[in-house]
């Protein structure tokens, strides 16, 4: 059995019971009108296929005495896919903030380490007939890049294709499937496992890029620092999940005319509400947050491959401005002073740097990081990478899609924003404990959109 | 903080990933015809109360180098109880089936470690329109009895009572609710908490007690010794569980003509199912399966006090015998010879042995305790308390009453009956792993009954 690469198994090692290192992506569909009765079923049925079974979703963490402690994957010949992939109702009334309670809870609970270290639920129960399916991956299994690569490459943009399939489910020619048409991987899938490939590549270049990304909040002097705050604490094992989106449009708009880009905007979107937030908290420090957010973040491009490869560096939030112009300036500069920084890294090592950073976990293990109340930035503002055009799971359409991700000891809440088709979504994942009302920033966020739309050219 | 006692804490001690030291409690219950629509929803209100919640409910383990690494319990103050009680739908059909799929998830999961150790469900979505109860409890802050005075004691046997409060509310006088009535506590809870003051008089009579409980399967000839069995062995983090209940009468009436006691043959019926279980799996061992199982159990007794107190030794369950009369002429014999050695402990004695062997946890911990390739016994079959009424909460009857116990490493099956008004219930709680299809014993235990009823006078 191969041993479990350090750098996945910084994931098993630096879990704790309050802080499982896995990530939840939330995926909601709309069945069409003429969908029969059954559809659920029949989705079920082919997400439990065990014969259509990807290979990397029988891997589960095997330690012992004849491996001297060291992780190594061993191969479950004997999934049980109906544990693994389960389905659920929602109690009435059955509203979205029934599925985010659901979702909160499903995200706090930790993968068993005695079987492969995913899970799914098909959830039923929505008062406007949708579903959801929720998919919990290990991040020692899949990076940010190979997370999204499963959780879209097994749908269609064509809402008349059939035998659409889950995230764990293959077609591949070795594992034929006669009975149904099996359909082709898309262009999204090609790019992106190029871009996989050329990450292994380049290791030699990560390690020292990996270096530079942690050393400037670590070792010398950095162009600003972190405050304390209520994000930067020891966290519980409760969560909780909120999320909405916006027309891409809107925040194009802002920036078109002021000069910014619509990341720019969007990171000032989640600075404004984090102000206000913290404000409504009596929790607002005296100097400004600094986030770990995206740069070259290019959401509107049409090309799905390496247009939309993201980095993230350290940002001056700006939470101590008062004027959201002023804000979205402050961070315009700041943003660009990364990029000037990023460029000597080529875009693909520059995504892994920052898939590295999003797990959030590695906090928890790099030698050196300081005490949580000493945070080398205050939060993690992520993203993944776009989807350009509407996907459909057989003629359902995939109507919502975010990542729940990650929050650990001294970092109580994470901003994830993913562009697909005409919107940005934002959401939102944080210690229920420790981030009381979190769901408010949901309003905050949009208040700050309208607040950037109100400022002047 | 106190510290936790070893007899508790050896609960904390001894839990690993894939053997939770928790009982879960499923409580289905009808709601009347003219019930409100809002029932659930005012019920729940009250269920996440914080102000009513009762102190047991709020103590959680705590460890530090200030305590030298042993566990003590903190107090805490600030119980989030909307995130200790969750809703939860089931999806469609939303039959038992689904219900007790869900069971087996909640079963499954580990209590969180940084807050009070229990947890629960209100599950709605039955088809008939019922609802149910889960209750999770952490073996370290409840024994067996304290479960049940928990779990019954605020249920009413007046279907017109009003204001009956869920196992974790207090209506006691010293957090006065002003604005609901208040009512007395049942004959029930009276009795138990007596009986359970004199186990902790016993302690010592105990100590000696449990010694020879479980000295015969270890240190001397036993009269019988358990084979190896496919019940024994490493489980998965994976439950299943099923449970289905049988008039008390058709047991009586085999009892009366057979001339053994109704325990006999409740003990024979699980005998019986697990022999033809065995064979189907192709696993009967030829030597007689041994089971830890309960006697001076009189469940039809209207007594609700110490007459309802129970006992658990070894006993042959006779597995290799074909014919069910001989099978149950073992049993009784079995037991007959168990009564005698228990009969120098009093019944408070005998029922604390008990509910520690019920735990289950203890076989992980017990020094001496051989291998589980060489059980002390295959499995255990286990009793609670019997509730002699039909219970009811604010006028819904409790229509089934199942315990979901612990499995660990070495017990993969477990079997609760308990006995509810006019019926017995048998809860099979299992790994879903090592005991495929578990819930073929349900019929096997409806045969089991059919053909001890076919046994001649």
């Amino acid at each position: 059995m191969p041993l479990v690469p350090i750098t996945d198994a910084m994931y098993l090692w630096g879990e704790s019971g309050t802080g499982p290192s896995h990530v939840v992506a939330l995926q909601i569909f709309q069945t069409p009108d003429d969908a029969e009765p059954a559809l659920l079923d029949e989705l079920y049925d082919r997400m439990t296929d065990v014969t259509q079974l990807k290979p990397a979703f029988r891997r589960r963490p095997h330690r012992s005495v004849w491996t001297a402690g060291q992780f190594e994957w061993a191969q479950d010949d004997h999934v049980d896919l109906t544990l693994h992939v389960r389905r659920r109702g929602l109690p009435r009334p059955g509203r979205i903030r029934e599925l985010l309670e659901y979702v909160s809870d499903f995200h706090q609970t930790p993968l068993p380490r005695d079987r492969p270290l995913w899970e799914a639920r098909l959830v039923e129960g929505l008062d406007d007939g949708r579903f959801a399916l929720l998919t919990k991956m290990h991040h020692s299994l899949f990076d940010g890049v190979n997370m999204g690569r499963h959780l879209l490459g097994g749908l269609s943009a064509d809402p008349s294709a059939r035998a659409c399939t889950a995230p764990w489910i293959t077609t591949d020619a070795e594992t034929p499937r006669p009975t149904r048409r099996s359909i082709g991987p898309t262009q999204l899938i090609t790019d992106t496992i190029s871009a996989a490939g050329r990450i292994t590549r380049s290791a030699p270049a990560l390690a020292s890029a990996g270096a530079d990304m942690f050393g400037p909040a670590r070792e010398t002097p950095a162009p600003f620092s972190a405050p304390p705050s209520m994000f930067n604490v020891r966290v519980s094992a409760a969560r909780r999940f909120a999320g909405d989106a916006w027309s891409k449009q809107r925040l194009r708009d802002v920036a078109e005319r002021t000069g910014t880009t619509s990341n720019d905007v969007a990171v000032a979107m989640c600075s404004g509400a984090l102000r206000t937030y913290l404000v409504e908290q009596q929790a607002l420090p005296d100097r400004s947050l600094v986030a770990m957010v995206p740069i070259a973040f290019d959401p509107y491009s049409r090309s799905a491959g390496e247009g939309n490869a993201w980095a993230a560096v350290l940002c001056d939030l700006a939470t101590d401005e008062p004027d959201p112009g002023a804000r979205l300036d402050r961070i315009h500069a700041s943003t660009s002073r990364s990029k000037t920084m990023m460029s000597r890294l080529d875009q693909v090592s520059a995504t892994a740097v920052s898939a590295l950073a999003m797990g959030g976990a590695i906090l928890n293990v790099l030698p050196g990081v300081p005490d949580p109340v000493r945070p080398p930035f205050n939060l993690i503002i992520s993203s993944v990478p776009a989807v350009p055009e509407r996907l459909y799971l057989d003629g359902c359409e995939l109507t919502d899609n975010y990542p729940v991700s990650v929050v650990v000891d001294g970092q109580a809440l994470n901003i994830t924003m993913v562009s697909y088709a005409a919107e940005i979504a934002f959401g939102i994942s944080g210690c229920r404990r420790s981030v009381p009302h979190l769901q408010r920033l949901l309003v905050h966020l949009d208040d700050a959109l309208s607040a950037l739309e109100s400022v002047p050219a």
